[in-house]
Formats: C-alpha cells, structure tokens, sequence
C-alpha cells in the first residue's frame, strides 16, 4: 500500500483486522445476529438454524484451537454433503486455517497424494471413508496427525489416531476472534483433472466473498424478496456447490438443503417440502427431476432461477425444463474453480435467443479473447478466453510452472476457446486441450457433439481426436443412446454428415452404456481418448 | 498472510496485480467490454457510453502521469454532478491517487484547510469555483501546484498555474495498468461536520467494489433485468451518491442521469425522458417531486426501489409518494461516509410494518449494539449502534485520537445511539450527541420531532437541549411549518403535551422560516442549539 494511510497507533491489531476484514469465517456470525432462528442448513431430519450454525462453528473452532491448530495449517475435509460441512468449513475460516475438501470420488492414492501435496495436518471425515483413508495412509500418512471422524470409528486408521467429532467440539460456543488476512487462503480446491495431475487452487477470503456477493446478484438472492430455498445436490467438496450454491444462499438468509447423492425422487420431494426458490443441476439431472410425478404446477411455481451448469443441455430437454417450470428463468452458469467460480452467467433475456453461449461475464469478472501473440482480439475473433477479476485464484499450490504459463501475457488462461460477440456474449468453442487437428483443418469437438445431440436417440455424446496415420487425427465420436431406442452407427454418421462438413464428420461412431465421468459430472475426454471400445 | 502460498516466481508483479486486485478503477475497463455503446452516464446534452467512459478514463489518467502524479499522491475534485465527476475518480483510481471530492458548499477557509490537511497535490475544477478557490489559496496554497479546470479559467489563481482539462486529456486512450492495492486509499472524504471540525475518511478500493455490490443486492439492480437507470440529484462528492448510487449503476451497467442541484421539475423530467427504475432522494425532494404535475401513471410505473435517506420521513408525505409510484418499494436507506455507506436497509416487506425503523443491516455488515462498558447488548436494550465489515474506512487521515475512539472495544462506533428489535431491525433513538438530559431524564430529541412532525401543520422540527438553570438542558423545538399553515407555539405544545410525558414535551417551540442545514440536508443541530432566535 501506497500514500494517505490512517495513523491507527491507538488501535490494537485484533481490533483492526476484526473490523475491516474480508474473512469467511465471519459469514455465520453476521448471520446469527440478523437471520437467528431462519433455518440456514437442512441436512434430512436435522435443522441447523442461523444462530446454531454460528455457535456449532464457534465450538468446533474452539476445539481445533485446543488441538493445536494454527492460522496458515491445513484441514482436509472428506465430507458428504451434512450439516457438518459448514461448520467445519466456517470454524476453519474463523481462526486462518485452510481448508481443504477432498473429492469422495477420487482413489486412495490420489487421496493419499493430495495430503502429501497440501501437508494437512489434519483430516475431518466420516466412518463411510475409513477404508479410503486407510488406503491413503498405507504408504504413509504425510503430516496428518489426527483424523476427527462423524460418526463411528476405530480408534486409529493405519497408525494414525482418530477422534470423535463431538470430542473436539468445545463446550464454549462464543465467537471466535483471531487475526485472518483478506488474503489468507480459505480453502485449497484440487481440480477435477480432465486432462492432466489434479493441481490445488489456492483461494483467497476476498475472492470467495466477492464470488458469493457476483452470485447472489446474478442469481437473483435477496434477503427481502422470498425467503430464498436452495436444495443442493452438487457435492459440497466442488467449488459450484460451495461457493456459487452454499455461501451465497447463507450470505443472505436463505436455506440450503443439502442432498446426498443424485436420487430424482428426494430432490422432487424438496419442493414437495420446501418453497423451492433457485436450484442448480447438471443437465442429465434436469431431465430426471422433471420426469417426477411428484413435481405440481403448485410447488414448482416457486422458483425464481433454475441453473444448469457443467455442459450444455440439449434443446428438447431444455424445452421440457421450461415447460416444467415456466416461471422461472431457466439458464447456464459456467466458471471453474479457479474464478471461484462463476466466470460468465447467461441473463434471463438470453433464454430462447442466446441458448447456446455462456452469456456475458459476471459483475466483477473482465472476460477477454487472447489470440497466439497474447494480444487481445476483437468481437467474433476466436482465440483463448482469459479472465482478470478479484475472484481468480491466488495460483496453484507447488506449481510454479503452472502458475506462469496460466497467468501468461496478464492474464488468467481458463483452457477454453471461445469468442465474445458484438454484445460481449461469450460463445465457447471447446477446451484448446479438445480442438482436433484432422488433416490440417481444426476441428471443435463441441460442434460435432452438438450435432449429435440433435439426434432424438442420441443422450450422450463426446467426440474426441484419434491417432490416425492419414489424418493425424480422426474425428470420432462415442455415444450414449436415450432408453430403448434403436439406431445405429451407420444412421448417426449419416445425419451428422447432412449437417457438417466432411472434414468434421466422424469417421468412427461408438455406441457404450456410459461415458467416463470426473465425480462432479465431467466428461473425461483423456479417458475416451486413449480407450477405444 | 500466513500459510499456503502459490509459488508466483515466473509471473511479474503486475501481472498478478492486474489478474487479482481490486481496483475502482477497473469497473469501467470491464463496464465497457461488457456495455460497450450502452449509456453509461447522461449530463443534460452530453451521454457518455461505456466505451467512451473508459476510453476518457484512460486519456486522462495518462496526462495526469505525464503531469508527474503516482501512486500515492492525492487530488481534490471540486466538480458539480457532470460527465468529469466520474471520468475523474476512475482516471485517479486506475493509477492509485487517491481522489478527494470537496463539498461545494463550504467555506474557502473550509477549503483552505481540507487542502492542506490532506496535502494534495492538485486540484480538478471548474470555471464557477475559480472565486473560491482563490479565497482558500490566500494564505498559501498548501502543497498544491496545479489546477485542473473545466471551462473558462485565468492561467493562475493566486499563483497557482492552471490547466484547461481539454489540455490534460492524452490522445491515447488506451487502458492504464499501473500496480494498484485492494488497501489503497480510493477517496477520502471529509464528514460534513454536524459536531466537529470535519474529519478526512480514508477509505480503500476492497471497501467501495464490496459497498457497490451489497447496494446492487439491497436495490435489486441487475444487468438482466430490465436496463437500470438511475437519476442522481445528491452531490457527487457525497458518499450516498458516488458510492451507494453511481458505483452500483455503473457496476451493472446501468444509466445514471447525473442533475445538478435539485430541480423538481427537471428530475421530473428525467421520468418522462428516461424510463427510470431507482433513485434516491432526501425526504422534502420526494415531496416535491410527487407534486409535479409532469409525472403520470406511465411514466412513473418504471421505477422498482426509491429510497429516502439521511432523514425520516413523514406519514403523510410517505403515503403520497407510495401513492403516486405503486409499484416500486419506498424505503429506508441509512449510513455514513464512514461505512462506504449503506450499514442498513430496508426491506421491501417492511413497508407499513417499520417504516420508522432503520432496517436490517445489509449483506458484508455486522451491526450491534454496544453498552457503557464496552459489551455487546441483547435484542431490544439500547445503546451505541456499532459496525464492523470489510465496507468500513481504513480510518480518519492524521487524527490518531479520533481513530482510537471510533474503534474502542473493537468494534467502529458510528455515533448513533438506538437498539435492535428480535428480528435484528436497528431501530434508532438518537445521534449519541443529541439526546437531551433533562431533570435527570434522558430524552431522546428524534421522539420529540416525531411528534411534532405528526402535527399537519408541521413540515420539519428540530429539537435540541438549551442549557437551563433548573433542569440542566431544556426541551427546545425549532419547526418549519407548511406553507400557509396557521399555527402557533402554545399549540404546538400542548399537541406534544397530550403525546408524550411532560419532561419529554418542548418547553418552548420556535418557528423559523428555515433550519440551518449542510450542504447534503444534515440539520446541523449544533447551530440550532447555538443560536436562539
């Protein structure tokens, strides 16, 4: 800092961090005070209201303070979507340490190096995943010396010592009061790995809170307009679920319902249940949630935004989405971890005439086109889409190499190709990791999968390059087909030939029962790649 | 900072300033990628779009760096509501100086002395304040070397050279990137002063982007709903209307419709030619404006929010604007400079239910209420309202003292005495200066001019403690009455009498043709208290 600054020697350093800070950890205490007995955290039987969140966060803050946890330690949390998950999350932030969700889905020996990686000191996780963190400490268990565990447990997991969670929770729920930097990192994300090692993205306090703030506005939350209802299905340990879905709802008084797992009927019983106000679903999900027979006119009527995010939906599953729910705004959210998250969200105008882009970026995010040279192209150019914005990341953790080449030319690089058009619309045009090279000619993988997913028979569909000796690539395509229909590979490379040109038309139509997927939804284009059926 | 950190060893300094921080002067920047040709700001003939914003932005920015300005350094903006206003604030913030707005309503000595107080280096003008500015300059022009003017000016005021603005502009107008920190110092403003000598508050970039947003939360602006536009009849150089109206305008892409001076018949016409859908006015503006016989159905039914603020309004003139824009939430907005500056608002459902309440804190603001030994007090006691959150002043420029105050007991004490109710709505009692000890009674002056303000001939009241020989002060009220009222003081009292006990009723009411106000519509109690009639 530079210039004109307050002689503040009269002032002690607690009292100027507590009261000008950007700090995660005081979310919940805001919120006791103004939002109280508000329901904040529905967890199936178990209401966690606003002032039972704060003083759950205090205790377990308290009890990880008596363990010997210090601002800049690490936690790994390995937690279903539970009421539990908050807390945690909170009562880290409280008191500067960073925390740091694993992916339940990933393997024990990528548990195992994503703990050696960040160096936690500690794990909170549940009896479901002592077998996993069992495996994950075979070799080793790095520097954690304690995993506190929800619910039952043996009393050590490969030599490292466990403890009841209602044993570290302290008898004292009154606030907790440490210094916390705007900058700190509140949570450490590893990255789903598409394409290569998952790498941690380490996020700031004032990143997370200008991305609740972006998301609570684009989404339409308030604190005065409808009590907002956000049931979450999208696990917690993904940066939508956490920072785009959770905080913001939290920030301003509304509910989230969390939901283990994907199950249609539970999700239709929520707004059965609730006044469902905003949700967010991966695209397959819409489509099962509005074949619910328990889903009325009367209670889908109350909702105000329903999100899709991940991957684009299929114009007649849209249009069954919007007969559902006609009168909610039904549109796309894209981002990524590393802008904590949401980078570009479609506006409610956008639905039926600019289905298919991003939309234009959120407040707070400055969205660009870079071309090869590193200068900025201009509207309907194609090139990489490039981010600056208080929401970005600080960098990838013990990733120098990483860092330099995603901050290339002053800009955050997303991996994405994509144009802005005249209204500043980001359309995507696919991964740069995705583009095929076939016989000189460049090929989107994403236009080619849209094309198929026009086909009625067609759910699915990844089309990826293969090695081929004349080609240098071949386009290909492997495809989920929607229940009980009846086509082939031969039909399908027909039709995509009526639609695109020759040198875009796949060669080679693969039909599989299922599409390898990261755990939040992704297609894991490196997998198709390198397995042909 | 402390803990985990990204090794950014292959990235330069701006570079991760320019992909991280948050800057002011970056709204327009990303405003005009996203808003392009949309109008970013009207000033009577002159629409200034977004590109044009940041294209002026920048080309001003520039000549203030080759005139010798960097990081650091301050300038004062002595600027009427026009295009330069902004155009000013974002040139200094892209280049870290920090900006100060000077009231136009002060005295040159006032001037005199902001100036040298805060040691800026020049000063932005306009032709009309050439006269005070040589007065303020006449004991020496402090550290000021330069006057940048709009319009008409001599080449020196008392010997201080002048530069037309046209001749500062570069002709490139190509973006700045200079290393600017979230902390640094975007404006500081000056308190108007109601009790003291006016203090400079020093207030960073993190403070207004997070002020920016949670106002567009509280007003529901948004870039996709219906295209806001927002007229802005406040000074500029006032907190409300640069922070609380103009940021958030321009943050979604909005218009804001800058007037000067209050005009009821031009605001008027701003609904007619604009389609308006926010605006904020002081209680006797929203009085005049509903009598303007250009205002019709139509042309009324565009606006969603009007607040009022820094004052209550009365029942009666509450009722006739809810009556003439039936649409739109009429509400209650308060703050200070010191909290950048919405600290509570309304909600839309609190219309009729506690219109005479100061509403709920916004989002980022955690408001309590402290007691006389520094503890924090429960719902419904009364005692000092205090704040803390990231939207608060770094602190008072060169005034240690009034910094340790302000933050004593580690929270910000803004002044204002009142409680909180069990739904954690502020109500207010009184400016902690203000309340009346009267027989070894504390009275609160506000109830007393809510009173009289229920009086129909009443139009505004302020009561105040004289000092008095048997009761230490005396219950004293000094009223405007409405035009053509037929009223006198013995009336009055006796209708306070029948309202409220007797150690609360007025012993004496004074009418008068005016109250002594600050140039932002502050009664300034002080002189009321001062000077009998």
């Amino acid at each position: 800092m530079a210039g004109m600054r307050p002689d503040l020697s009269g002032v002690d350093e607690l009292t100027i961090n507590l009261t000008h800070r950007v700090c995660i950890g005081d979310l919940p205490t805001r919120a006791a005070r103004q939002f109280g007995d508000r329901p904040a955290v529905v967890d199936g039987d178990v209401t966690v209201s606003y002032r039972e969140l704060e003083a759950r966060s205090n205790a377990l803050a308290r009890g990880l303070i008596e363990r010997g946890l210090v601002r800049g330690d690490a936690v790994a949390l390995q937690l279903q979507n539970r009421w539990q998950f908050p807390v945690a999350l909170f009562a880290l932030a409280k008191i500067g340490v960073t925390a740091m969700p694993l992916n339940l889905a990933i393997s024990p020996s990528d548990v195992a190096y994503q703990l050696a990686d960040s160096g936690v000191r500690a794990v909170v996780s549940e009896a479901a995943f002592v077998p996993v963190l069992a495996g994950a400490f075979a070799d080793g268990p790095a520097e954690v010396t304690e995993v506190v565990v929800v619910g039952e447990a043996p009393s050590e997991i490969a030599g490292v010592p466990t403890v009841p969670w209602d044993a570290v929770v302290s008898d004292d729920t009154s606030v907790v009061e440490t210094v916390v930097d705007d900058r700190d990192i509140v949570h450490c994300l590893y990255t789903s790995g598409t394409t290569s090692r998952p790498k941690g993205v380490l996020t700031s306090h004032v990143a997370v809170h200008i991305g609740a703030l972006s998301s609570a506005l684009g989404l339409g939350l308030r604190p005065d307009v409808a009590h907002p209802v956000q049931p979450i299905v999208l696990p917690l340990f993904h940066v939508t679920a956490l920072d785009a879905l959770m905080l913001p709802t939290l920030l301003v008084g509304g509910t989230a319902v969390l939901l283990r797992g994907f199950d249609p009927a539970a999700l239709a019983q929520t707004f059965v249940d609730h006044r469902v106000t905003h949700v967010t679903l991966l695209p397959m999900m819409w489509a099962a949630l509005v074949a619910q027979p328990a889903l009325t006119d009367e209670n889908t009527s109350s909702l105000i935004t329903g999100l899709y995010a991940m991957a684009p939906m299929a114009q007649q599953v849209l249009a069954g989405v919007r007969a559902r729910f006609p009168g909610a705004a039904i549109i796309l959210g894209s981002g990524q971890t590393e802008t904590t998250p949401a980078s570009e969200l479609q506006w409610n105008g956008h639905q039926g005439v600019k289905d298919e882009s991003w939309g234009p970026a959120t407040v707070s995010t400055d969205v660009a086109i870079m071309g090869a040279d590193g200068g900025l192209l201009a509207a309907d150019e194609t090139g990489e889409i490039v981010y600056r914005s208080p929401q970005l990341m600080e960098g990838y953790w013990n990733n120098a190499d990483a860092n330099t080449e995603a901050f290339a030319h002053g800009w955050f690089h997303g991996g994405d190709i994509g144009h802005l058009d005249d209204e500043a619309v980001v359309w995507f045009t696919d991964r740069s990791k995705d583009i095929i090279k076939s016989g000189g000619e460049n090929v989107s993988s994403v236009e080619v999968e849209r094309v198929l997913l026009g086909h009625p028979a067609v759910a699915e569909a990844a089309v990826v390059g293969r090695p081929h000796e004349r080609w240098g690539e071949a386009v290909t395509a492997v495809i989920v087909t929607v229940p009980d229909a009846v086509v082939d590979a031969d039909e399908l490379i027909e039709w995509a030939k009526e639609r695109l040109a020759g040198f875009k038309t796949p060669k080679t139509i693969e039909i599989v029962d299922a599409l390898p997927k990261t755990a939040t939804g992704k297609v894991q284009k490196h997998v198709v790649r390198s397995s042909p059926k």
